[in-house]
């Protein structure tokens, strides 16, 4: 689908802005990729709509209370190895529909990456409210977007349906958590431990 | 608390026989231990009780199809990764409760590690009905145990309770999967991806 000989490699970075260990994947994705010569397809998505088919109204973590206290602790371990600041959002989950709308109708913006760690860091290493629109509009302003349309084009009926289809799409690709990585031929990865993994593969099989 | 200078530290392995990643952590935790000069605690124990708290009734690769359709194709990857056998048992998951008595009622003796390594094989490897009797005799046997006294110490009331004060142990330590490693000091790391970090943190931490 995405394989092209001679072309770099694409992988499909499936995230969602509310996922702790997206914000581990999306801070370290495009240094891995380029040192690999992979290309980033940045991939929002929303994990709501997935886990409420499950019967799940709220994050698996605080379903499951030592499963959310486990996750907490190695968030902050692995934020240690990684040298990435870490705060416990409160709430948690972050609302993170205004996010994804943004970063959905920008992701093929030469923009989406920065601003897609600029939320995260201010989520998670920061600990501010993501569903706030002034705070998005810095941000995207900090990332070099066009803020004012960046957001007409967030709240549009094309963003709101084509998120919608984006969950989808995630889905027929097997994709039940964040982050997932989808690798040319279409072959799945879950979660921020595979991510080294799902890089060197998409470049082996190229 | 088996914290003690000088000695090697201990790396707690707490494993479920119908856990598949804990067939992966089975098979390579000795190696690696003994490169880095740890030693290994075999901590056999039972899920069914701790996801009875939650409300499951089954393996909740069984309860989120998605993400069990993912997990067998992972563990074909990760098995052929570390060039291991792997075949889908029928059914999943394989009832434990005899092999985690054997296991734990011999878990200080020397063929601890031989025992639970091929009862995953016949399991993972093989698609064998690990409930059966004789197929623990054998495996026993194979492994340099006196089988008939570990099948009687295995069905001893001291080994019913202690299996199940086992469980409560591993809950205490915060364990709601497997496997999980507890390293000197208590701190506590779930699952295969983590072997590597737990054991190389006990180094680092004596």
């Amino acid at each position: 689908m995405n394989l092209r000989r001679g072309q770099p490699p694409v992988v499909e970075f499936w995230y969602e802005f509310a996922s702790t260990y997206s914000y581990l994947s999306a801070m370290r994705i495009e240094t891995l990729a380029s040192t690999l010569g992979v290309t980033v397809a940045w991939r929002p998505f929303l994990l709501g709509p997935i886990f409420k088919k499950l019967g799940w109204n709220t994050s698996p973590f605080n379903l499951q209370p030592a499963k959310g206290r486990y996750m907490w602790h190695d968030m902050e371990r692995q934020c240690e190895r990684y040298g990435l600041p870490f705060s416990l959002p409160d709430p948690f989950p972050q609302p993170s529909l205004l996010a994804a709308r943004i970063a959905h109708a920008g992701r093929s913006q030469s923009w989406i990456g920065a601003f897609s760690r600029a939320v995260f860091i201010a989520e998670f290493g920061q600990g501010l409210d993501i569903s706030d629109e002034g705070l998005m509009a810095d941000l995207l302003l900090e990332a070099g977007a066009p803020a004012k349309r960046a957001l007409r084009d967030a709240n549009s009926t094309e963003t709101k349906i084509g998120l919608r289809a984006a969950v989808a799409e995630a889905e027929q690709h097997g994709v039940f958590g964040a982050p997932s990585f989808v690798i040319p031929g279409g072959e799945l990865y879950w979660g921020d431990d595979r991510l080294e993994q799902a890089l060197e593969t998409a470049v082996r099989a190229c």
